[in-house]
């Protein structure tokens, strides 16, 4: 998931500025020091903050100084011992290689003190040796999420260096597996699968993801330092089923609950049901202090999003989805909208929740075809950005159950978040997660968003999209047969049948995607790798559409 | 109109990073030192910064450096002699009170050289005291515009420090100016009377004042990075006047017009017309790529931006504000909005625009009743922040018209652009520039925005507000007498006779101000100076009320 950046992280003795600038001549990269950006940020010495200001406040300017690194490319960091123990410190880690350079305490303890300077991390006054053991103690699972580790103890710091390059040039840019910005500690009682943050200064906003999470929804609301009264939102088919449990949550926290209810369905995301739910929260007196609680599938928390983010200017919002499309797409990324006339999502926001709670156990009132369709974009994860995710689904693909995919979900969640917090207008990266979506969508506004759910017109633009790459000598017909083979597995479709080919076309060249008037394709180029082409000459596309709606 | 921060700005050799160590030593604050935050951050000393990346991309490093800083409080900060030299490093500057170390070239060259580091800035290189006397020579002009000059040379750091300190002592927070924020250069062809820029990475927002900037809309959108089709949204009174010189500009420098009218008036600030907005775009096949041009008062620019802001989830804007009141108060600051039946401004956005092109010279087709009201909101400006505005008024008050008005509206804007840059979404300082409008907005909504204009309605809110200060104690009567005599003197009224004070108490109730039911009230302390209260109580608020509306 990470850019061309090397994170060291390890004990304080571990050598990692030493080795990041060997590292980074060897490359040809500059290098950091992140501890050095805390203290020009701050005007004094790691040990004067940690006196003045409390570890709570330092980590807050570590995780700030590891941000501004972390948008650089080409870029070796040396980091803090404490930089994987902040949630916001992991996240930032996720942007690039993470490499632990691993020592026993007591070499560290002797390299500290036979330091020139006689700096000593504050957290390490007293006896060095027995507090390093504790760190490492407090922290080895924290750094055992590494991508890399490169023993530190008995190597020369040439040697750790040239390891170093070794691990990156194996990996590269895509080694990074994000796996730290996933570990707790985690709001209210646990379960955190991700952190969005889409810019140094933005508040971070946590993805939970366990069953029972709804009666957790109250205290993480707390968590996230939200005030005032809750406005819920929902719709008619999920209000009846959670509406209660949600106000029984934020009752116990102490919130007073307020709560609306839209009709259910894609025809109604639209300007007269915003317009009613204004009606409403003003009719309520809402405050800017209020906040909104979008519990429902896409519909709600695209709609009640949108409101949250305009009404009064807008106000806090957490998002409670509740379909699985909801879970692994729509809920994730701060992307928030209504329909319009002449297309769908034509106006919106980009706003991201505060928090979004994700509990699986509300899958299983689903009906069976909804569930089988939000698997489209949990496999589409896989596809774009990680094979290892596509493996697993290809083993687990005989269980598909609500219970079996609580992990699954939660690495898809992972893999969303990383996205949109490195990009989240979609100026890079977030563009591939429209894998699948051109005829996707297309297929949608052709037959009126009443025949096809989403996930299976995506499904079938993905199928589409697939023809195309290999068409164009993108993609082998062997990872196309793969990627046919995991859709139809998951009990999704890979034709449109009747569906008019023209039409379709006609209705690509009106998507949101599109730039100076070129269409702008997501294609694969291997299982777990996606570019944007906007060079697909027509006749290709009229084949592929012409192929999936026979 | 800064926080508890100084700058020392000034030629290399002027000794800033000592004195500003002893400075913050003597007032017990922090000091930085933006070279050492620019190296720290690039991982390689200002040298190589300029060798390997160019003096361009070392200036934006360091206006990200003054940045940080500028968002801490109690901090002495030694700048790059070049801070001054852009926008954004004036900007940044402009958060503190700036003080110039005065040095001879020839002092200052000889300290360099005996420098034990024997590093010399990049631009130094050759002959040492020529290269500086051409610098202050083109510098000159922005160093004069800190807030206090400090004689650098023939005294010792102790001494310049002690003279900073008293300066700092006699000034405050109140002593900056801003007035370094206001230099030149200029997008297109000049007149930048401020720069918007509300968070680091976030781009700047250029606000022009210029006679005859019009016709100079096009270049500013194209320094501004726009691309595509310009929608240039107009009302049914603007657009005949001047919907063809900015489409002409525009279309000079190459970008395609789509011209789009709304029907004029703030009746029509509603979603209906926004809906009618949404429609051409899409009919139009707006793209994220293209942009907007709003062209007109405050409903245009409110409205206009606000569908700017949401269409395709937001597309790039600039203003033409063409009344008074834009030009001032509703074209700065990113507040876009329309009006709901339950009050103005319920549902919107912050979202900025990329440039604003005031050209005072659209003034001179105004009706004078509007021209007039919109000084309500210029004066507005100088009796909660600057007093020295106040005082400039006054002695004009004989002679408003809009040749005198050019640089009062640049004075304006820099201040309204100060505020908002540091509060974007008014957390402090930003809730001041709502004075008058608590009881100024419940006269428009009681009177169905029909009676009066938004800054006669302002004017009478002043008048009720200084009447609550003078109950409380808070502002002296010799204040509200100066206030209401300058009001007066622009031809602002005192009273909305005839207009029902209970239903006036009433709609204060349910003002987007209101926090936890409370009504937050602005009021003055002095001329120059205002703060916050919530605890006004119901019985002072209805006799002020009674006052003004017999």
């Amino acid at each position: 998931m990470g850019g061309e950046r090397i994170f060291l992280i390890g004990l304080s003795g571990s050598g990692k500025s030493t080795v990041a600038s060997l590292v980074a001549s060897e490359l040809g990269w500059d290098c950091a020091d992140t501890d050095r950006i805390v203290e020009a940020v701050a005007g004094s010495p790691v040990a004067g903050i940690f006196a003045s200001e409390g570890e709570a406040r330092f980590r807050e300017r570590e995780v700030e100084a590891l941000e501004l690194v972390a948008q650089r490319e080409r870029v070796v960091v040396a980091t803090g011992g404490g930089a994987p123990t902040t949630p916001g410190g992991r996240l930032a880690l996720a942007r690039g290689l993470v490499v632990w350079l691993q020592v026993e305490p007591a070499v560290a303890a002797a390299r500290l003190e036979s330091h020139e300077d006689g700096e000593v991390r504050p957290l390490l006054r007293g006896d060095l040796r027995a507090r390093l053991e504790g760190q490492l103690e407090a922290r080895r699972g924290l750094y055992e999420l590494a991508d890399a580790t490169v023993d530190a103890g008995l190597q020369s710091p040439a040697e750790v260096a040239a390891e170093i390059v070794r691990a990156w040039r194996r990996a590269g840019p895509g080694g990074a597996s994000a796996r730290i910005a996933l570990a707790g500690p985690t709001p209210a009682e646990g379960g955190v699968a991700a952190i969005v943050r889409t810019r140094p200064g933005a508040s971070a906003c946590p993805v939970v993801v366990r069953r029972g999470a709804l009666s957790g929804l109250g205290p993480i609301c707390r968590e996230a330092s939200l005030s005032g009264r809750a406005f819920i939102l929902s719709d008619a088919n999920v209000e009846p089923l959670y509406g209660s449990a949600a106000a029984a949550s934020l009752g116990e926290a102490g919130f007073e609950a307020v709560r609306i209810t839209i009709p259910a369905g894609e025809e109604h995301k639209n300007t007269a049901t915003l317009q009613r739910v204004y009606d409403r929260m003003l009719a309520e007196r809402i405050e800017r202090t209020d906040f909104a609680v979008c519990l429902g599938g896409g519909v709600v928390t695209d709609l009640g999003g949108f409101a949250a983010a305009t009404i009064l200017r807008g106000i806090g919002f957490v998002h409670v989805p509740t379909t699985m499309l909801g879970m692994v797409d729509a809920a994730i990324g701060g992307k928030v909208a209504i329909d319009h006339p002449l297309g769908k999502n034509m106006v919106g926001a980009f706003a991201q929740p505060r928090a979004v709670v994700i509990d699986p156990a509300v899958l299983e009132t689903l009906p069976e075809r909804e569930v089988r369709a939000g698997w489209a974009e949990l496999i589409k994860h896989g596809l774009i950005l990680d094979e290892s995710l596509v493996g697993e689904l290809e083993r687990r693909a005989g269980q598909p159950g609500s219970l079996a995919a609580e992990d699954l979900i939660a690495r898809s969640v992972a893999i969303k978040a990383a996205v949109v917090s490195e990009d989240e207008r979609e100026g890079g990266r977030r563009s591939l997660l429209n894998y699948g979506h051109t005829i996707g969508h297309a297929i949608e506004a052709v037959t009126g968003y009443s025949s096809y759910l989403h996930g299976e017109a995506v499904a079938v633009g993905m199928h589409a999209a697939g023809l195309i790459a290999v068409e164009l000598g993108v993609l082998d017909k062997r990872s196309l047969d793969r990627q046919q083979a995991l859709l139809r597995a998951y009990g999704l479709p890979e034709r449109a049948p009747g569906v008019d080919p023209e039409a379709v076309l006609q209705a690509t060249r009106g998507d949101k995607k599109v730039r100076a008037g070129s269409v702008r394709w997501v294609l694969l180029e291997r299982i777990g790798q996606a570019s944007v082409r906007a060079d697909v000459p027509d006749g290709v596309v009229r084949h592929a559409a012409e192929a999936v709606l026979r």
